[in-house]
This record gives C-alpha cells, structure tokens and sequence, in this order.
C-alpha cells in the first residue's frame, strides 16, 4: 500500500469561496483587490454558477480563486450558505490522475464524496475528501481537461 | 479615490487552515497529499506555530497551503478552533506594499485588524482585511520580506 499520493498531486489549483451572488462577488473581488476573472460557468450537475479569478499577471496554471453561489436550493453551496454565511468553502489540489488519486487515499480508508469523479471546472474531473478525513477541510481533487 | 488594488495584488500567497496540533498536521498532509514542508516557525507575537507546505515541484512563488496551530490558549487561532473546529481560516494575497494596499483599502472604507502592518511568516509584514468586508473570508495582505 503507497501510504500518499506522491507524484499525484501537482498544484494548488483553487481555493473556493462560497457566495451568495456570482457577479456581486466577482465584481466586489474585482474592485477591491484587482483579480482579473479568468472563466465562469453554470455546472447543473454540482447546481452551481461559478467563476475562476486570477492575480494579475498570473500564468494558466497558478492557483485561482473559485467563487461558487448556488443555482438551486438543494445544492451543496445552497446548504453550505445556509449553515455557515459566505466563505472559504474548499480547498482543490490538482492531480495528474483523479482515479489513481480516489484508489490510493481508498486504500488508506479516506472516504471520498462521489463514487467515480464528476465533471467539475471546465471540463475538468473531480472527486472530493470527505472533511472528517482531511482535517475540517473540503478537499477537492481536479484533474484538468486534456 | 482609486478603486481597487490594481498593481498591488500579484498573487494567491497562502491558504491558511487552522489544526490543533501542527507536527500531526504536517504529517498528515505530507502523507496524504504528498505536500512538502517548506518553512516552519513560531510567531510569538500572533501566538501561533506554522507551517508552509507546497506542492512538490511548486517554485518558490506558488501558492503555499499555510498551516496554523495555537501556541497559547488567547490568540486568534486558538479562539477560532474553539467556536468553528479544524479547518480553512484564511486566504492570504500577496502584495507589493502592504502599506499602499491598506491606505486605499482604507479609503474605500474597508476595515483592517491592525492600524499598521505586523510581522508575518519569514519577517513578511502583514494585515488582515475584516471578514466582514471582505464576504466573509478572513483575508490576508502580505508583502514578502526583500
Ligand atoms: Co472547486
Ligand atoms: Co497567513
């Protein structure tokens, strides 16, 4: 059993904020510390409308800010919201392979969220660490589109 | 009045997550993420022992996963375990002159933790924008030390 997931992860790739509306929160991140929006999406499966925000200057793949607001009530960041108020929400490491990712950290008994990897950001695939196993943290794994 | 941060803000520096005990976080992370320490220390004065991780291969500008454990029972991280548990805390972006950012943050009308910047992780000088302006994220403002 390979105890980590050495050689699989590769980057910080997001840190995601939950928000109550997407083009306040885009705007407000805009004005007031500059970050350039870099992509934005609705992802119906997840029921999340979401943007990518870069520093300025910053290359396509340094880590990005993530905002995600609800796009129905019984979505995750609906519920989120509704526990906590808006904030930090997840943490994404990017991993050159999601489904050797999920197979080693299974082996070392970490519960993930979804059985086999979804579509996340930009054609992406992800799966997710269950928090109770990752320190209180949301931990996203992203593996990028080819 | 300029509006935003344009110029000042040229990256994600850090994503902070408070932990109870720092050797077994730093641990944990190491051999579930595969994350490489890359700097450690106490900062009496914000009461708290730290840890920098990066990505493997991860120059040294990339985005750094910050871990924080209390080093005395009053200070803001200890505080935070005890209302919220382990978890995500901050988002720190990396500024060229932590003073000009929070001269215009102030302008705005946005409020920040400390009248002037302290000593950060590695003598960088920081501040700290009020969740509450700031959708509810604790941010931090952080100009490396030359
Ligand atoms: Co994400
Ligand atoms: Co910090």
């Amino acid at each position: 059993m390979r105890e980590e997931l050495g050689g699989l992860v590769s980057a910080i790739d997001h840190v995601g904020i939950a928000v109550a509306d997407l083009d306040e929160a885009v705007d407000f991140h805009r004005r007031t510390f500059g970050l350039v929006p870099t992509h934005q999406e609705v992802n119906e499966d997840q029921g999340v409308r979401e943007a990518m925000l870069a520093a300025p200057g910053e290359g396509p793949g340094a880590t990005r800010v993530q905002l995600l607001a609800p796009a129905r009530e019984d979505s995750t960041i609906a519920k989120f919201l509704d526990r906590n108020g808006p904030g930090l929400q997840q943490l994404a490491f990017r991993v050159t392979d999601v489904e050797a990712a999920c197979e080693r950290l299974r082996e070392r008994g970490t519960r993930l969220l979804f059985e086999t990897p979804r579509r996340g950001t930009a054609d992406s695939r992800v799966n997710f660490v269950h928090p109770k196993d990752a320190g209180g943290v949301l931990v996203e794994l992203v593996q990028p589109a080819e």
